[in-house]
C-alpha cells in the first residue's frame, strides 16, 4: 500500500466525460488499495471565462481588487472537485470534496500569486484510515488565515498545490497526470529523436522547466525539491482500464539524483526563441556598476535571464550583455538609456532575432569538457555563438535564432540523446 | 439613513452588463446615506449548467450526494457576488463579497434543502460604521458549522438568505428587485385590469406565495413574517438614475398589517390549474379515519392541498373530497387504494381536469358574507363549484379548469379590484 497523490489538470477534466475517466484513473490506485488524495483544476476555459467576467466588470479602474478576483476565479475548481467526488461516489468509492479553505490550506495574503504556508494535512490522513475515503482537493488555491479570505496562487498553481499536499500528507508519490506522457531530451516536434526520460533529477528539471519545458511549474519543481516529494509526470488520456497498477506505467519520475542509477552526463536540451539580446559597450569596469545596470530593470519588473560580463582588457572599461523576454526588449533600452549618466557607458545596442539554447545535466559536475564538445560541434555547423553563461549543471548559449533547430538536433545526437532509429 | 437589504435575483445579474447595473442601484442608496448589504443570486442559467452537470456525472447511482451538489451549485453566487464587489468598487464605492461561510450563515445538514438558524451580523455591522463597506453576499447557501461544509437552501432560497440577513442586521428594509414590479391583484396576463398593490401584509402574502403568485417564496415570507422584515418588493430594469431614492418608487411593501391603513376587504385572487381532485366515498364516519387516508400520503411525499370533509348525513358514513398536485394524481390514488382496507371506504373518484380559485384578504375578518357574494356572481355565471375550503383570511373554490379565467375575472370585478379603465 503507497499513499499517493494524483494531480489532474484543466484538459483532462475539461469535460463531464474526461471528469469520469478520471474518476476511473483514481479507482485503479484504489483498488490497488492505495490510499489518494486527488487535486484538480478548473475544467479548461473555465478559469479564462471567470478571468474575462472580472475583466469586463471593471471599465473606470485599470486594476480589480485582487480578493475579489479570487474569490471569483476559485470557483473553477470547486465546480470540478464537487464533480469528481460525484463521478467517484458513482464507482461506489468513498470520496469527498475539500476546498483549500476546509483543509484548509494556508497561503500568504498576496492574492492572485499567493504562496502556501501551511498544510494541515490531519485530518486527511485520519480520514484515508478510518474511512478509506478518497480527498478530493481543490488546487489553485488556499486561505489566507487572518482575513478569513479565499487567496489563488497564479496560473499553473495546481501543481503547486498538488506538491504541497504530497508533503503534508507524506506521500510515497505525486502523480501529475498531463496531456503529455512524460518529460523528453527536447521537444519532440524539433527533434523528432527526442527520448522520453525515464527519471530526471530534480535539479535538471528546475532547470528544464526554467527554460522553457512546459510540463512542470518551476515553483512546484522547487517545493518537491525542498520536501523530496517524488514527482511522476505521465498522460491523463491513457485508457484507465489498460494501466496495470502494479506495472511501471510510461512516464518520468523526477526525484532525488540519488535514485538515478544510470547517469548521463547530459540529461536534456532546452532552448527559447523569446529572447533578446542587449550589450551595454565601454562601462567602466568599477565597483556598483552592475547594481546600476539591473537595479533600474528590476524595478521596472523586467525578468532579466543570462548576464555576462568579460574581464576588462584594459582594466577601464568593459562590456556587459544580458537577455531580456523579447516583449520587453524596447522597454528595457529605454530604462537603460534613462539610466544612462548614472551607469556611464559609451553604446548600447541589442537584437531580437536571438535564441538561447541550453544543456542541462547533473552529470555535468563530474564530467569536464562537456561544453567544449558542444562548441566544436556547432561551430562544425558554422553557428556563431554571441554569448555563454555556465552553471554547475547547465550551460546556456545564445545564438542567432535561424539556427535554433540545427543546434537543438546538433547537441541533441552529440551527447546521444537520440533514440534508436 | 437606514439600513437596507438589497436582493437582486438571476435574471438581474444575467450578465456583466447587468451587474454593472445593480452596482448603480446600489450606488444610489449608498450615495443618499444608506447602510446596504446586497444579496445575490447566480447569473441566470448557471445553477442550470451546474445541476446539469451533476447530474451527468451520475450514471450509475441515481440520487448524487447532497454535499457535493451543494459544493458545486454554491459557485454561482459566489462568483456574482464577487464580479458585484469589483463592479462597485468600480463606481469608487467601498465594497467587499462575503460567502456564506464566511459571514457566517449558519445552516441545518439538510443538504441541497438547508434551514438557517443563525446569521453573525456583528462583523457586517461593524464594518457599515468604520468602513462604510457593502457588504455583497451570497445568497441560497450557508455553512453547516459541525461538518464545515457548504449547504444550499434549495431553489429559491436567495429571498430567504436576504430576509434572513436584514433580521440579523436589524435593517429598515429589505428590497427584493425582481422582474416584475411588484405584487398585483391577480395575474396581469389573466385580468389585464390588474392593479399592482402598494401595500400586502405578511399574511395576504403567505397566501397569496402558497397559492401560486410566483413573486416570493414561501419560506421567505414566513421568515419576514416571523422576524418583522418588512419587503418591498420592486423592478430591477428600471434605469437606476431615474429613481430619487427620496421619492416613493413604483413596488409593492410587505408589512405588518398595522402598517396598511386603507384596509379592503379583498387584497387578490390567486389561482392554481395545478391540481387534481380526488375523492373517498362513503368512508365510516369514525375517529382515525382522517388519520388512515393522509397518513401515508404524507408517507409518500405528497402534498395534500385543500381537505373537505362534510358532517355525515346518516350519522354512518361520509365523503372526503382533497386536492394534491396533478403530478402526483395517479401516484395519490395508488396509494388510497392499497391502504383501502385500512380506511375503510366504498369507492374513490377523482379528477385532474379542475382548477383553484381563491379570494384573500386580511379585511375579511370582519366583513362577513365575502364568500356568499362570490357564490352568487360564480352561479351568475353559470360556473359550478365543487368544493370550497374557508380559513380566517381567505376561501379556496375548486372549479372545472374551463372556467378559470371566467371565475377569476368575475370576482376581480366584484371585489373591486379593477384598475380604472
Amino acid at each position: 500500500m503507497a499513499r499517493l497523490v494524483m494531480k489532474f489538470g484543466g484538459t483532462s477534466v475539461a469535460n463531464v466525460d474526461r471528469i469520469r475517466n478520471v474518476a476511473r484513473h483514481v479507482k485503479r490506485e484504489v483498488d490497488a488499495g492505495h490510499e489518494v488524495a486527488v487535486v484538480v483544476s478548473a475544467m479548461s476555459g473555465t478559469t479564462d471565462q471567470l478571468v474575462t467576467w472580472c475583466e469586463e466588470t471593471l471599465r473606470r479602474r485599470r486594476i480589480f481588487d485582487a480578493r475579489e478576483y479570487d474569490a471569483v476565479v476559485a470557483t473553477g475548481e470547486q465546480v470540478t472537485a464537487g464533480l469528481l467526488a460525484i463521478a467517484l461516489q458513482d464507482l461506489d468509492i468513498n470520496a469527498r470534496s475539500w476546498q483549500g479553505w476546509q483543509v484548509p490550506i494556508a497561503t500568504s495574503e498576496a492574492h492572485g500569486s499567493a504562496r502556501i504556508l501551511d498544510i494541515n494535512g490531519e485530518e486527511l490522513v485520519r480520514r484515508f484510515a478510518e474511512g478509506k475515503e478518497v480527498a478530493v482537493i481543490t488546487g489553485f488555491q488556499g486561505i489566507h488565515r487572518e482575513s478569513g479570505r479565499i487567496a489563488t496562487l497564479g496560473r499553473g498553481g495546481s501543481d503547486t498545490s498538488a506538491v504541497a499536499i504530497a508533503a503534508a500528507i507524506r506521500a510515497d508519490r505525486c502523480d501529475i497526470y498531463t496531456d503529455v506522457d512524460g518529460v523528453y531530451t527536447t521537444d519532440p516536434r524539433v527533434v523528432p529523436r527526442a527520448r522520453r526520460l525515464a527519471r530526471v533529477a530534480f535539479e535538471e528539471m528546475l532547470e528544464l522547466a526554467s527554460l522553457g519545458a512546459k510540463v512542470m511549474q518551476v515553483r512546484s519543481v522547487e517545493l518537491a525539491m525542498m520536501h523530496n516529494v517524488r514527482i511522476f509526470v505521465r498522460s491523463s488520456f491513457d485508457p484507465p482500464e489498460k494501466i496495470d497498477p502494479h506495472d511501471s506505467p510510461p512516464g518520468t519520475l523526477i526525484c532525488d539524483e540519488g535514485e538515478i542509477m544510470e547517469q548521463h552526463t547530459v540529461t536534456g536540451i532546452a532552448f527559447s526563441r523569446d529572447e533578446a539580446q542587449i550589450s551595454v559597450r565601454e562601462v567602466l569596469d568599477k565597483p556598483g556598476v552592475a547594481a546600476a545596470i539591473f537595479g533600474p530593470l528590476a524595478e521596472a519588473n523586467v525578468n532579466v535571464d543570462m548576464i555576462v560580463q568579460n574581464v576588462s582588457g584594459d582594466g577601464k572599461t568593459t562590456d556587459i550583455t544580458f537577455t531580456v523576454p523579447a516583449s520587453d526588449y524596447q522597454r528595457s533600452l529605454d530604462v537603460i538609456g534613462k539610466a544612462k549618466r548614472a551607469i556611464g557607458y559609451a553604446r548600447l545596442d541589442g537584437a531580437t532575432d536571438v535564441a538561447k539554447v541550453s544543456v542541462i545535466g547533473i552529470g555535468m559536475r563530474s564530467h569536464a569538457g562537456v561544453a567544449a564538445e558542444a562548441f566544436k560541434a556547432l561551430a562544425a555547423r558554422s553557428i556563431n555563438i554571441r554569448a555563454i553563461t555556465t552553471s554547475e549543471i547547465k550551460f546556456s548559449l545564445l545564438i542567432d535564432a535561424a539556427f535554433t533547430e540545427l543546434a537543438v538536433r546538433t547537441l541533441h545526437s552529440l551527447y546521444g540523446l537520440d533514440k534508436a532509429a
